[in-house]
């Protein structure tokens, strides 16, 4: 007698490898022991069997693998369950696959092309509102300042407030002021949705890598985690790769051309290399990254909270 | 006696070169007659001055303007007014310069921004969603009707509609949820924006260049004249030039390196052309971009309008 137990089920053989009892699994048992066939585990089904077949006797499990699924495989009558069964495992394993950093990858995506839409359409404010007002490009510099003036305030309010007595401006409609205006409007939902994702961002960090976050910033830490594609890939890097993430094309021309290496990624945004010496960046940059490497490690397999240690070191050291 | 206008006022000169009278112009004055200034024609006020100083006989107006214009120049006394009224003439001309059709040309670049920024951001929330029921993303392939499923609709409504057992993705928070159907609600407001821009630059279209937009649309019409810069620059091209806006690459390329020349550029776009064989469509550009180069005429110089009847030569040949 052997006890074989495979996806569709847990199956008692006899000598002669023909089927004398078998449990098969529904749906919804393989959505709960799918993880313990990943293991190689058996599944608890096979206690079940033995409760219900307690006359068996001589059970011997696993004493030829390879021989009972060979002898599995030719019983072409659960071929359909076999495929189906499979199947649904494999697309349980995917859900699975989908872990939390990959949220922060796609977070951070979403941060970066909002950024990107919204220069873009900044720029096109600013050209259009220069038929209006050219002289008020040059007091509000900051694209979101801009934004919000353009939105709320008349040209004559404008004019009024930074004090502006003639302007090459043309007289605009209502219509065609309304036209600019709107499009100012909603340069500012966008300034507003990639506040909403950068606080969403921060959140997700803090609890998926805490000493990532602490080490890095929650910013710079889910850039450097996009780049890399995702955390598991992160740990895998060596701490001089985790550097130079993000001057790959510096490295590249390094390494074909012969230009100079570069010294750091967008690590450089991290405000502790953005304090020191020019002369310093590139020590400071090793430095940081060695514990950013560490850091990760310790999210990734769930260790205890190191980041603040961490983190002082490498002040401490460039103070 | 001689008389001498420029932009400071009007002066008359006794035979020594000497100032006897003058007329300064305020603000107010020019900017209600600079456009005489343009024009090289006499200021009204100098029919004031006659009338004041009646007594000046043997009046003669520009004898010898380069002179007259020599003396006044060296009397220093005039040099701020000068100055300032030359700066405010020249606000009033950039003032004028800002027409119509540049509105168009920045409308029709806000509708090809608006339209880059949903394409990438639609991108990230496929890609994004594709966590949550990546079955989907097959099935709703328009980037404007996917948004508005995520944005409106939980993920077992759209399981249940679209008769999905068993999905890939993973389970998510409620939280996590909204991040991307935020996201989804600021794409479908890019799209409510690029649909006010493309309805008002139909309006302007129809308003400034009534004959361009009904002989090649308003959005090819609009898009062909953001390439040429303005209605003026495209009034100053040859037809054939406008037949290949928009590929300008290619035809460099076939200029430098000798590959095939273009037979069109974005006016291929026209519905026109999109009908007629592929053989074809290189003569039927060449017609359309001809009537296009007439259309585009007789709207700069305000003609009748002639749109409906050009339009009707280029389909009846292409029929």
């Amino acid at each position: 007698m052997y006890l074989y137990s495979n996806i569709i089920g847990t199956f008692v053989f006899n000598q002669n490898m023909q089927i004398r009892e078998k449990i098969l699994f529904s749906k919804s048992d393989l959505k709960n022991n799918y993880k313990k066939f990943q293991e190689n585990e058996l599944l608890n089904s096979e206690e079940k069997l033995l409760k219900k077949f307690k006359k068996i006797r001589n059970l011997r499990t696993d004493p030829d693998e390879k021989l009972l699924s060979k002898v599995f495989l030719v019983m072409s009558e659960y071929d359909k369950e076999f495929y189906e069964n499979n199947l649904y495992v494999t697309k349980l394993q995917i859900k699975d696959s989908i872990t939390q950093d990959l949220l922060i990858v796609q977070t951070i995506g979403s941060v970066n092309e909002l950024k990107k839409s919204i220069n873009l359409l900044s720029k096109r404010l600013r050209e259009w509102y220069s038929y209006v007002l050219p002289e008020v490009e040059e007091i509000l510099y900051d694209h979101f300042s801009f934004a919000e003036r353009i939105a709320v305030d008349s040209p004559e309010k404008l004019m009024k407030d930074f004090k502006l007595k003639i302007t090459m401006g043309r007289e605009f409609s209502k219509e065609d002021l309304a036209a600019i205006k709107n499009l100012a409007s909603t340069i500012l939902d966008l300034f507003d949705e990639k506040q909403e994702k950068e606080d969403y961002l921060e959140k997700l960090m803090e609890k998926t890598c805490p000493n990532l976050t602490e080490v890095a910033g929650f910013l710079t830490g889910a850039k450097l985690m996009a780049i890399a594609g995702s955390l598991r890939k992160m740990v895998m890097m060596p701490a001089s790769t985790i550097q130079l993430l993000g001057a790959e094309k510096a490295l590249f021309m390094h390494m074909i051309k012969g230009t100079k290496s570069p010294k750091h990624g967008i690590i450089i945004e991290h405000p502790l290399i953005q304090r020191v010496d020019r002369k310093d960046k590139g020590k400071a940059s090793r430095a940081l990254a060695d514990k950013i490497s560490i850091a990760v490690k310790i999210d990734f397999f769930k260790g205890e909270f190191l980041g603040d240690k961490l983190r002082k070191q490498v002040e401490d050291r460039f103070r």
